[in-house]
């Protein structure tokens, strides 16, 4: 399927970007022309894909002509043409300018399954047993797993005890969370907010864990369900996968890692050992949206007992019963997320995967973490300046220092608000361990070391200035 | 805001598709190239653009040129240019195809909102009060209203009163709402899926409604939800929404319209009347994706009191806190959906209404429901064949007469399974009224006569050659 390419790769510039944009136009056009020629309802057997894939996920990148190539012979044939004037079934669901549209998994874009056991890079997510399929968002697949972990309680002691459900994270856990169980109809007060410190760097502590699950035990609640996270939004830190999960099969809890933003660097060995101990994970999720070159929306949820989400998600109304799904030779992924219909995420994943290859989607992820590493030399050369939490990453939390806790605070945010007032450049700010911080996230495809080195610039003019107004700075 | 243009419309040919796509990557190659002028971070004040905009929707189509311009001149400068190298906030989100993001709505592409009260048009969902948003599909559109309703009840009568909570639909009702019960933490026991038959067409009777609140309340039970659908999946049939409306009042009732595939129609007056007491609902959604020309995925969820959607939705983590959504200068969308990110729905919506204008989607749902009128014509000359339940919009339900039940519901089963065999067409089914009935849904914005004609010759063929195998048809 395609032979591996040779050429050196770049990320695309406007000309690249042009050019196979263009091409795929092409491509649809021509499909759209020829779209009369196929058997409307795809007429494949189920699982007819997994033999004319390669076992593992490129090295390098491949070329576009290989990767269309491939759509023409193994991914056209098993599809249900929607778009077809002969398509009178369903409603039918429009995708005009992406003619190529999926809407029950009858193909598997595949290594994006289980088959891939042995595809040591990007893969890791979905090898192994369990099952993976592809949300939109975190909260989406937090939301998933959430109502497949209560159900599965629920069945034992029934569902009138849903109040006593409980919930664990940090307090540094991404609010998708808190979201997701406000929506399963878990009381929010069931949600335990953890502390965590700049002694732990932010990572939930385990006794902690454990602390607040035999108190609930002891007043009569249920533990439910842990979510670590990898990579957490306010300042890049990482929860201790291992001891985490030991605790969660202890007490028979629902173990979820959301890394979402940190789990693309974890297709680099170095950044592996931070998902030691997945094994022991009921869930994970990462979303290639963020770090991984692919187009919003794209989330990756694995879970180890896919049927637990069906038990909970599925639905099969008369108008959907086939052949196929009730003889159980295909996927309903309908049945492992909330909506019905689906977009063909698999698609631009796998094209990305293809075109740019293992290689470089490592080489980017390293750029990234380079480029942060950069900017957190730069600010450790100013006394003016801390970094405020270690960077693991390509985000670096810094802010000016002051003696003052009140003070410095104010001074960072006057900061912050004079650098985005600017327009030269845009960071946001959080708070942890009651300090005010700036966050820079290096993330741009654009970026280069002299953007980073401007963004520098101007923090240092826009704190100069600010000492001048204020003369608080250094004190 | 871009004049209106006199030209025919037709819709998008192949070379039409071909021209205006590559317009649209060289528009966005454009920008790209400029992406470093931009200040990183909007600084339009909120609201810039509603007096920008025209009040009514266009009736005729505009040139893709006046569209493009209002998006530099007027939609750009209310971006947060998340792929500008100098975004240095959140966590990128990767958007390489369509670099045009919108993270948090700033920018509203009206009239997609409420100040359009007075367009006549397609616009009717978001006129009057209340408030629109676009979602990804109906069953996430459901949840979030389900978990409004449900929290609005609770907070009366205490949360540990949630398997008390009853939601009513009729038994043709999407499974999205059963989905949606579940998710939210309903047990599905109090679920009330109501019968209809061919005496009311299976619409919902407003006295099998009523009687079954009335049996809850005495049963103790809390009556929470009622959803009416127009257009319903296995056969289009229309529930009775101003009759409803009153019941759901007097009980007080969270009322939701599922206007899904036949929302779309109602953008013609001949059609609006099924939507009469629309006044009466608390929320309807529909979506364009089906039948209104818009890539998947888009869902209209109309709310008539959105702070309930926001008391149940919102979260303010610090990282996302800022001067904008504190002043409730802005609409935070996040806290109208499930997901935290959005895709830049609205965009795609408010390129297909000017580039068709409301004239041409109404031809375009008059020509499908002309269509659908033929094929019914058809069906109707041929004494073997009867059209099962009145067509309204675009499908025609319809199967092969016999008299003994089971041996109709065999015959049609085969003559559906040979049609799709054939790969010549792909209709679906449905059961109605306990008969197995043949959907043929018009929809492919692709479909002239002549596909019509040749479905319902493959059907003739077809049936001919299982009277020949069978002996049955005609008994």
């Amino acid at each position: 399927m395609g032979s591996l390419s040779t050429n050196t790769f770049s990320s695309l510039d406007s000309d690249g970007f042009t050019n196979d944009s263009k091409m795929v136009i092409d491509f649809i056009a021509e499909y759209y022309k020829n779209i009369e020629n196929y058997p409307v309802q795809s007429q494949v057997k189920p699982g007819y894909l997994l033999t004319k894939l390669p076992d593992t996920a490129p090295y390098c990148p491949e070329s576009l002509e290989d990767v269309l190539k491939d759509v023409t012979d193994s991914i056209i044939p098993g599809l249900t043409h929607w778009q077809s004037p002969n398509f009178f079934a369903y409603f039918q669901i429009k995708c005009k300018h992406c003619r190529v549209c999926c809407y029950r998994a009858r193909i598997h874009c595949n290594g994006l399954d289980g088959k891939d056991a042995q595809a040591p890079h990007l893969l890791f997510l979905f090898s192994g047993n369990g099952g993976g399929v592809l949300h939109g968002s975190t909260c989406e697949a937090i939301v998933c797993t959430l109502v497949a972990a209560r159900d599965r309680t629920l069945r034992n002691i029934g569902a009138e005890n849903i109040a006593k459900l409980v919930v664990y994270a940090s307090d540094q856990t991404h609010s998708a969370l808190f979201k997701g169980v406000k929506l399963v109809g878990i009381p929010s007060s069931n949600f335990r907010c953890l502390s965590t410190s700049f002694s732990s760097e932010f990572s939930l502590s385990p006794q902690s864990l454990e602390d607040a699950i035999e108190n609930d035990i002891k007043a009569g609640y249920v533990p439910l369900f842990l979510c670590a996270t990898v990579g957490t939004t306010a300042c890049g830190a990482v929860d201790p996968v291992m001891d985490l999960g030991k605790i969660a099969r202890k007490y028979n809890l629902w173990f979820h890692i959301d890394a979402a933003y940190a789990g693309s660097a974890c297709i680099c060995p170095e950044f592996r050992h931070y998902l030691d101990g997945i094994e022991l994970a009921d869930s994970l999720s990462m979303n290639p949206h963020k770090w991984l070159l692919t187009n919003m929306d794209c989330c990756c949820l694995w879970v180890q007992q896919p049927r637990l989400l069906i038990e909970s998600l599925s639905s099969n109304p008369e108008f959907l019963k086939n052949n196929a799904s009730e003889s159980n030779a295909v996927v309903d992924y309908k049945d492992w997320q909330i909506a019905l219909s689906r977009r063909f995420r698999a698609l631009k994943l796998w094209v990305v995967i293809r075109r740019h290859g293992i290689d470089n989607l490592m080489f980017h992820i390293r750029s990234h973490v380079n480029l942060a590493k950069r900017f957190e030399s730069l600010v450790a050369k100013d006394s003016r300046f801390e970094v405020v939490v270690p960077r693991r990453f390509s985000l670096v939390c810094f802010r000016l220092k002051h003696n003052d806790a009140c003070k410095a605070s104010e001074l960072n945010r006057k900061l912050l608000a004079a650098v985005n007032e600017s327009g030269r450049a845009f960071m946001t700010h959080s708070v942890v361990g009651g300090l005010f911080i700036i966050r820079c996230a290096v993330g741009s495809t654009l970026i280069e070391e002299r953007h980073v080195d401007d963004l520098w610039k101007l923090i240092q003019e826009k704190a100069a200035d600010l000492d001048e107004e204020t003369g608080a700075i250094g004190e």
